[in-house]
């Protein structure tokens, strides 16, 4: 079964209409099953760096979220006033940590939260744009030596890469805000248009650099100024980009490109440590649209093919920066922060869409317990048999009729995609023998028949032939 | 940490008022943990049953769950009018599945979902009434032989509790609704008396017999009446309730007992396979209240120790039964069903209060890797032996200070109940060694002083000394 997205069936007849909320979408079989191979492995991967998860409502204090996202308040969903408090749903996990941290007295802590976040933003269903949707973050709060926090998290996402099975495909773009400021400076960028001009650099990776030059002129820079930019903004690499601007005196003389050139040959020394500098490319066009950053910041990419044609394009799964000043906005004190965010829904089609290429099968159940040629079905014997299975911790089924017919029982355990068939006759079964049969094999395999084993020895045998027949297991399910 | 409720701390100077909403609470740390764990036991036995997770929108559109809760209908959410669909906070798990089952024409199917629900009822969060809280319900639904999902939910029962460790103190109480009310019938109920008879008989575990006739005489029963019932309601046992039943002829001959008799035997056949009937208790007294259930019914039962006195009172932990017309209401065809909700938040208080009780402690972190005596800290060399041990699954953490001091680093490994410290020299280093350390030993420990090692062993003898020292493994934690 797949899921099915905001499915509906009018009733002319002014009956209930059968949908849900537009916008949402429900999670059932083999999508939920992949859908929570993704959590679990990000969540195994923050819980091997100490992290401790966080699940907070789902409403807050509508005054907890007032003020805190401009514009798209108009975004938020709220709750009913029936009475008490005015409540609203979450619009992320951001402002409910900083209110945790802030609640709390909480000064430092490695945080993640798993969960589903509300916007009542107009739906593109198609282009994976939802009213209802999962937002994963990971953050470091506190006050730390520099840079420590910040290359535990790049380490992380490659972790998490890695454990996804997409760590040969993902690169690491990073950048520092004050070297991108410092660098706007230098050109001669005034200081009111930089985030302005900002954001138009961030727009290299999907346009050339003529049309960014035009979107910087017309936002008032002249062509030089422009150029200057490019000449920067066009460099990338590895450790050779410091290098790149020291050797630049102008550059190299300006105080905040000097904060973030500090940072980075710190962060250089990291990445070696933690063996990941290969995953990262220091990309000066770089920039991230939120304002909120304020030292490094990241985006990890990863190429998509088009399903319509053999073009390639560069997705964004993951990304997130430093932002010392935004999560202590309800205490007293200032909390720096670094943190990820993994854009979990991507990263799950595009898991589902390689399994599709791949044509892996998933099983949810190992053995299927069926009856042959027996005139009382063996409902009783099935069940003591599918009751050694699970006990044994090997997920079984067997059909819930007193007296299924065999081709029933095959055709159930195979349209679920069930390796293993355990078959009970009565005269096997008077000789404490059972068939265990491999399902899906081609004629004149050797195993094509089956084999006769012992009763006794049907936990042992069944595992063995899921070892050799099982074919790719399924994905840890939770 | 442990996870705060509604805390909230009021600024008299007007600013936000930091709390969460009245009857919600946030999950972090080792409770957080501990819940998971519960929640992934269930899961892992409801896969190896073969069922199918589900997860539904946190709203519905109003029209579905509206008079689908009579006159609980008031507590239900309303999100707020905004433009577009109606919409409500889900108030249970029950109606999205049957809304689900409708909109997708899905005629059987197992399904669990583990999801919180929402009301808006005056919250007693010491008693544990809260407005966000969650359900776990598996329910299998279809047309199938009799009784035989009834005696797998049974199974999945006890395999749940013994995987939470409860299967010592765990009884199942089972009934049935057709024999209750055939009793009543017997014993002269009229037929609109009997839903309020039956539950005052419901009350048989919390009130004497005496309490409970008064009741029902209240209710206006005769005494003869109501001391017939209680002459069938006080019995309970295994199979020979069913002797019990058969050998009054006026019972046996009851039509709506002999349906409930049919069922039961059957039922008592499936629990020999499945190997479980010493667990349930065929109880008479057990009514449960919801109108909804037609054949089957059950309830599991616990011990739990009073905190403040010696005495036990019985707590339910579980609870369920067959349910034939409920979920079709959506469709044209009634789809029968038979399903268990668990007490969640009820087990994971009792497992708390155990692992309190056992003063188990949960560790989150393997090891913590430190710098002794080296003027510059070491931090690059203890980020690669972290790095290292990330890479061997092995949870690890270090100060995140250039140069932290040793009694600091001792301090947070020891407050966080870290087993084992990896402590970093800068002779050892350069004789290509490390020194592990277990921490918390008892003076006079032969491995109080801990043990060199080589470097390239580190993998290796720090999960040695986690076999060995590491004390209680830390929950499952996903």
């Amino acid at each position: 079964m797949s899921a099915p997205e905001t499915k509906s069936k009018e009733n002319a007849k002014g009956k209930t209409v059968l949908k849900i909320p537009k916008g949402t979408r429900e999670w059932v079989g083999p999508e939920m099953m992949l859908r929570d191979h993704v959590f679990n492995t990000l969540s195994d991967v923050f819980n091997r760096h100490g992290a401790t998860p966080l699940d907070t409502p789902v409403f807050e204090l509508k005054e907890i979220l007032a003020g805190k996202y401009g514009e798209d308040s108009k975004l938020i969903y709220d709750l009913a006033d029936q009475g008490g408090e005015i409540c609203a749903l979450r619009y992320d996990l951001t402002v409910p940590f900083a209110r945790f941290l802030a609640m709390n007295n909480i000064k430092n802590i490695k945080r993640y939260q798993i969960a589903k976040v509300y916007r009542r933003d107009q739906p593109a269903v198609a282009r994976g744009r939802m009213r209802e949707f999962y937002q994963c973050d990971f953050d470091i709060a506190g006050e730390y030596d520099a840079m420590i926090p910040d290359s535990e998290i790049l380490r992380i996402m490659v972790e998490a890469f890695r454990g996804l099975g997409l760590g040969q495909d993902v690169t690491i773009k990073i950048n520092h805000r004050k070297i991108l400021d410092g660098l706007f400076q230098v050109a001669g960028v005034p200081e009111d248009k930089i985030r302005s001009i900002s954001s138009a650099v961030d727009k290299l990776d999907k346009m050339s650099w003529e049309e960014v030059k035009k979107e910087m002129i017309e936002k008032g820079l002249t062509a030089e100024v422009a150029d200057e930019i490019g000449s920067y903004t066009q460099k990338s690499g590895g450790r050779d980009v410091l290098e790149f601007l020291k050797s630049n005196e102008r550059v190299a003389a300006n105080e905040t490109v000097k904060e973030g050139l500090a940072d980075m040959e710190l962060l250089y020394n990291y990445l070696d440590a933690y063996q990941i500098a290969d995953k990262v490319s220091f990309d000066l066009s770089l920039a991230r649209g939120l304002d909120y950053y304020t030292h490094i910041i990241y985006e990890a990419v990863i190429e998509l093919k088009s399903e319509k044609s053999t073009e390639t394009r560069i997705g964004s799964i993951a990304a997130g920066g430093r932002y010392d000043n935004l999560v202590g906005m309800y205490g007293k004190t200032k909390i720096p922060c670094v943190g990820v965010s993994f854009g979990v829904d991507r990263i799950f089609t595009i898991l589902k869409q390689r399994k599709e290429d791949e044509k892996l099968k998933q099983r949810s159940v190992d053995a299927f317990v069926m009856a042959f040629g027996a005139k009382n079905g063996l409902l009783v014997e099935r069940m003591a048999v599918a009751r050694e299975l699970w006990d044994a911790g090997i997920k079984a089924e067997f059909s819930p009729k007193a007296k299924p017919k065999l081709p029933q029982q095959f055709k159930a355990a195979e349209s679920a995609g069930v390796p293993v068939a355990v078959i009970l006759g009565e005269d096997e079964l008077a000789e404490g023998k059972l068939k265990l049969k491999v399902l899906g094999l081609p004629d004149g395999h050797p195993e094509k028949e089956g084999r006769l084993v012992e009763k006794t020895k049907l936990v042992e045998e069944v595992k063995k032939l899921l070892e050799e027949h099982g074919g790719p297991k399924a994905l840890p399910l939770r």
